[in-house]
């Protein structure tokens, strides 16, 4: 599972490329229709046709016409912010591309994944039925989609349990920022619904995608995990898995894992994801080692047995591809569908339509960075909505739209107040840039120097409790 | 893991879908060279469409050629002996065909799998090597072909121990007489050189291939294993497992499997084992996990770790293409490659051409099956190699070559010299049809009762024992 930032975003596909994926997915379509293939399959096929067309629309401006390229007309991408309004946002698992200072447009996400916005409504019926305030990642829009939440909320009320499942993708010793966010999402639900929680480090996906072994890669599942339990989680309520650990620990998981890949084929992954003839196999089937931790006969130890427990999957945006694909199987396999809490991304510090490198420590604020390295980075990279001179920005102010620094305040920055305060502040011109960073540094520096105290204090006993299978506080 | 009779033989192919299937091969290999694909996969991808060209040239007797589909003329298949030398056999892990009564061309099959065939000179070592007589299966070439045994009986030579590895695809709860054949001589190769064995039980396969749930599958090989375990293996040397069990319970195996998905490509199991886009991700990747107990690593407990403990593996011939496969990656992955040991196909009653079918009871004769069962199958369904009238037989005699009572004997009858005369007095005319048969009958009548009683000897407990993963009698 990939969080949040944890993915290569590529350079921009070339109109010619898209209208290559969109003949290829073509073919399939008619393939799947002249072999007569299960309806739920050439749905899918269909489904991703026209999303593909959508997009080959959205970057080229033409209508898709079998048979004739994308003209050489300049793609309507273009930096003026009209434009930007028509922009072609690519979000995939390993693939987040939009050419908006603003970042990816998520209401336009939404309709293209087709999922649900969470609105006031939605936020008003979350804290009535946990008597809680909502988390300020709902207030503030930074969770801001779902599926079947309701239904998750409408079971609870009439005390009926579910789980929480979530993950990461342990790409390099280090995490950053923004791998916290669905930790920090994922601790708040459990703390008010009082749910067991399934955390998957998905080693194997890393040790297939990447050139590291797969000794490597476990040692990334377990000094990241040690991160994971440092923002708190309940050793009593909670389960860490490494896939290639828990893989061999319990035939549940597996037998998931081979009924999912039992109803769902080559077409669909390639639809999908966009794998192709000369990926390795592991690549292809993998899609299904993430989805099976959502249903519960993945762990027997916590659901003992029960194969009706739903799940609800707090994750970025980039990963539903893989829980569409669970949601369709589900039913198929006597399942329920898993329901979803989407993220938006967390933007790069050069702004949020930047590449985000693991290989450059510049990109991103590390969860190991010293006050000096967070203070410097600030200084000299988070990009700035600001105006070039005191003066301008002083008659002008700032635009907190594209400013990193208020983007970053908005995931950290608890106080709804003074988070209001500065971006009024800084709208106007009366808070300048220089100070805008300095209390973006002074939130931060504190968050991450409690962290490392945490991280210090997990010992090897604690990361070998929280990986065991077993019994969680919970009766099933 | 099929077991020789453990498949689906499809109807013929035609020349226009072998043209289709060079073309699409054609098409593969051009696009592995431009986009600069590893040499191995390219290779092998080359190395696929020449023995697809091969069996096009053999079926239509016509050279492919690009764009030209084949002619209409009488494809040189036909009934007479002499075109019978030219026929083209088709042999994968699913199906066997061949349209010779005498079955499928053996020295054909070592040419194109690239085998080796295992000779009078072999045969000689591995008596010498073992001090024993050379199991009847190897004198009468039921045991045809191998890789690397020399290295095998090298290192045995040197006190370097090794490890057998055999399987079956459990498809039913009952197993046929053909079934027995690698276990028959797994236990012989056990016996004379003393060493641990790993059964798979391919439950998972079944389940992804055929319309059964996990559960019968599981049954499946739970009931199997009870036939297995008859055939007089020892448990303190003998390891049985079934995938759906084993794979959670050892992350060995896994492990394993991960590390060969990734160096195997969709590309090259469409190449090797026809798959299709339309397949699902289980089956394309499922050939890993075949491969896997090829590696020492794959059973920890067993073998303590150590990775360079060399596999022998006897199985069908049609069962090669998973462990060229497996050849091709050991040495990527840093494990040494199995050797094998092939084995002819086991004839349905009604001929060595004709589809063995589980859902016709007739075709075979099962381990379940009544003296009375017995006789009246082979009585009544057994293809006979005899002339229509008796005067006839006497005068031209029969023709073993063809006829299934004695191909049978061949398998269950040990003494050479009571077969040689058998085979002398069928040929001449002096024994007669119904005496052949009735010799079989009283040959497999008390082979099969004998297995009944060691059957029914076969507790639940000594099934857990032999399918839980421990120890073996061996240090390493």
């Amino acid at each position: 599972m990939s969080t949040p930032h944890n993915r290569e975003m590529s350079s921009s596909t070339t109109p010619m490329e898209l209208y290559e994926k969109v003949a290829v997915q073509g073919d399939t379509v008619r393939l799947l229709k002249s072999n007569k293939a299960p309806k739920e399959e050439t749905d899918a096929a269909v489904k991703e046709l026209l999303a593909l067309k959508l997009d080959y629309k959205t970057l080229t401006g033409q209508e898709y016409k079998v048979g004739i390229p994308p003209t050489n007309n300049t793609p309507i991408n273009s930096n003026s912010p009209a434009a930007a309004e028509d922009d072609g946002d690519y979000v995939d698992p390993w693939t987040v591309q939009t050419s908006s200072a603003k970042g990816v447009d998520y209401d336009k996400l939404i309709v293209r994944f087709g999922s649900n916005k969470i609105d006031q409504a939605l936020i008003d019926r979350i804290e009535q039925v946990t008597g809680q305030k909502a988390h300020h990642f709902l207030r503030r829009g930074i969770f801001f989609s779902h599926r079947d939440l309701q239904q998750i909320l409408d079971a609870f009320e009439t005390k009926k349990s579910f789980y929480l499942y979530t993950g990461r993708g342990p790409s390099s010793e280090s995490m950053h920022m923004g791998h916290l966010i669905p930790f920090i999402f994922t601790k708040w639900l459990q703390d008010v619904f009082n749910v067991p929680l399934a955390i998957q480090l998905t080693d194997d996906e890393k040790y297939l995608w990447k050139d590291i072994t797969l000794e490597q890669a476990y040692k990334y599942a377990v000094e990241n995990t040690k991160d994971i339990i440092a923002c708190g989680f309940d050793v009593n309520k909670t389960f860490i898995f490494s896939d290639l650990d828990y893989m061999g620990q319990s035939p549940g998981f597996y037998q998931n894992v081979v009924k999912i890949q039992k109803h769902v084929t080559f077409n669909q992954v390639k639809g999908i994801f966009g794998f192709g003839d000369s990926d390795c196999i592991g690549k292809i089937s993998f899609p299904a080692i993430q989805a099976a931790p959502s249903f519960s006969t993945s762990f027997p130890q916590i659901f003992n047995g029960q194969k009706d427990i739903q799940c609800l999957i707090p994750c970025a945006i980039d990963q539903d591809p893989y829980f569409r694909m669970t949601r369709d199987v589900a039913p198929r396999i006597g399942y329920p569908k898993p329901a979803l809490l989407h993220s938006v991304f967390f933007p790069a510090l050069q702004g949020a339509q930047t590449k985000m490198s693991a290989s450059d420590p510049n990109s991103s604020i590390f969860l190991t960075d010293t006050p000096k390295q967070i203070k410097t980075k600030i200084n000299k990279h988070a990009f700035s909505g600001g105006k070039d001179t005191i003066e301008e920005h002083q008659q002008f102010g700032g635009n907190c739209e594209v400013d990193v620094s208020y983007m970053y305040l908005t995931f950290f920055l608890e106080d709804d107040e003074k988070l209001d305060k500065i971006k009024q502040d800084y709208s106007s011109g009366k808070l300048l840039t220089g100070e805008l960073k300095k209390i973006l540094i002074e939130t931060l520096q504190p968050i991450i120097a409690a962290h490392q105290v945490r991280r210090k204090q997990v010992t090897d006993e604690m990361v070998k409790q929280f990986m065991t299978p077993r019994k969680l506080a919970f009766d099933f």
